[in-house]
């Protein structure tokens, strides 16, 4: 029987606050080049206002991969939380204008936290870095987790960063539990090195009971098995791991699963803002995956959405990915 | 004496929504392509409901020239009205980040509306759409003008579409008042060609009492003068306005003062979004006449930064106008 979803994402709902800077202003105000650094809301606010003129675009990690499966046609839905305000009435338009259901209830006008923002500082070379304000997105609990669309889910897609949150082990299992008892698949991305630090052991805990599909980074990746080495990573992936996809920037990236390895190179574009590659890979990985291509074709995918999104400010994608799939040659079959 | 402020803008403080559409869209909606139109909030309510994912800048009119202003160094200031919430916020720090001052106090949270929203619609061949919520925008009155701050003017620029609301001519009354009373310049923004329609006898009766310079296209202009002709038009405008600038799109701008015309050709460049044309022609225009430039100068750094800001989503400067400037030739002089 067909499923209500292809891909349930779950993750920190977050409007992207992103301004061009030069590196020297990363210094200044103490950001760590190309990661992703949580910070409170008074902290937010002091790095709000050094910042110049900015733009807002909906992000959030999982919520980009839903909205690149959703302009992709995919049945989705998304679970995180926002607040009853103005950025997280934002937050939903911009999730149910590109298809996806969305329907976790929003945190009450009193919430004394608001919707999440992330402060995206885009260096001259493209390269982003990324504060944190995960505000109400903490929040997301148990209870915010509807049984019923999860056994809908073909794919549960969960979001690394979604790690750090009183309740969000308990969110996530609960979300597992009953995606996986109606005959689901799980993905987990690994976010971010440092929030794979952070959480190594409940991140690998839940990768070998639960996961049937890991995507990350090299650097996340080395930072999962504590090496250096990214072929003894990928060694160790490949041992423990059903699927682990892996992206190596410039380089492409490796998919491994049942004994096979495929490398794809990446697609040729001029990074404009980092910010969402790995989302939008695991956009077009996950279409390829729902849609039962083979593993190089879904890698390709993977390739082709994050050059997309990365030619362009902010993290949701702006091209037709279908278009754009046609053009490479990875248009889907007719039946 | 050196007055605090070269040139002090007065408008609608408006944060833009901004989506790209077909053609289609519009008429399915009933927006008319190519205009602003006010609508209520549930008319905007309903409006963001079918509109596709989004992205919000900063914009207003007034707001995008003094922006423009600020950030070719030029010391600026900017009064109107935004609510004490996360669009206000917004407004407010990307002003206050380009440079300017920006002290109207915030209306409060109890407010009954919002934050003015502008909703644009980007067609494909570039030209926007404008569906305005003015919001709290409408309720600057009187008292949020600071007639010191007024005294130190050397140039005010009023925003034609703060016509629109019921305080605004009191409010624009006493801000022509101290400003003039201290010896500085008063430029007017006819806006759009139906905001003149609907204010007519209260544009012509200001600009020929108090305007140093009319700010206009040639839809704006014509209407102004009830006449189809643009050549009449601008003999009307020579007659009657000491200053007048009318930009005529692809084909450039003219300048007409003192018994002289001047024409500029337009800045070559591919239309993305036209939003904000008008804005920062009007912001590389009074930066030369603040800077006391020629004619032709002015005019052509009118077209200058109207190409820059056509060339990307969003109605403010992205690029280093100043860079712009120096690359065609306008570069200040040493003194």
């Amino acid at each position: 029987m067909t499923k209500a979803f292809q891909v349930v994402g779950v993750g920190n709902a977050i409007v992207d606050v992103i301004s061009r800077i030069e590196d020297d202003f990363l210094s200044e105000n103490k950001v760590e080049k190309g990661i992703m650094q949580l910070i409170d809301r008074d902290r937010a606010v002091e790095l709000y206002s050094h910042m110049g003129p900015s733009r807002e675009v909906s992000g959030g990690s999982a919520a980009n991969t839903i909205a690149g499966l959703a302009s992709l046609g995919e049945r989705t839905a998304y679970v995180g939380k926002v607040k009853d305000d103005q950025l997280g009435e934002i937050f939903a338009h911009d999730l149910r204008a590109q298809g996806a259901v969305y329907e976790t209830p929003f945190a009450p006008k009193d919430h004394a936290h608001e919707t999440g923002r992330c402060m995206v500082l885009v260096s001259p070379d493209g390269e982003r870095s990324m504060s944190t304000y995960l505000g109400v997105s903490e929040f997301l609990s148990a209870s915010d987790i509807d049984e019923a669309q999860m056994a809908q889910a073909e794919w549960l897609f969960l979001e690394g960063y979604r790690f750090d949150g009183p309740d969000s082990h308990a969110a996530f299992a609960r979300a597992i539990r009953a995606c996986k008892a109606a005959g689901g698949k799980v993905a987990v991305t690994l976010s971010d090195p440092f929030c794979v630090e952070r959480h190594r052991d409940a991140f690998l805990a839940m990768i070998r009971t639960d996961a049937d599909l890991v995507v990350a980074n090299e650097h996340e990746l080395k930072s999962l098995f504590e090496t250096d080495d990214l072929t003894h990573a990928m060694d160790r992936a490949e041992a423990e791991i059903a699927m682990t996809a892996c992206t190596v920037g410039a380089k492409g990236a490796h998919l491994i699963a049942g004994g096979s390895r495929v490398h794809a190179a990446a697609t040729a574009t001029s990074v404009v803002d980092a910010t969402g590659a790995g989302d939008l890979f695991a956009a077009g990985l996950l279409h390829g995956l729902a849609t039962r291509r083979d593993m190089l074709t879904c890698l390709r995918m993977g390739c082709v959405a994050a050059a997309e999104v990365i030619s362009h400010i902010g993290a949701r994608p702006e091209q037709d990915l279908r278009e754009l799939f046609a053009q490479e040659g990875l248009a889907q079959k007719a039946a």
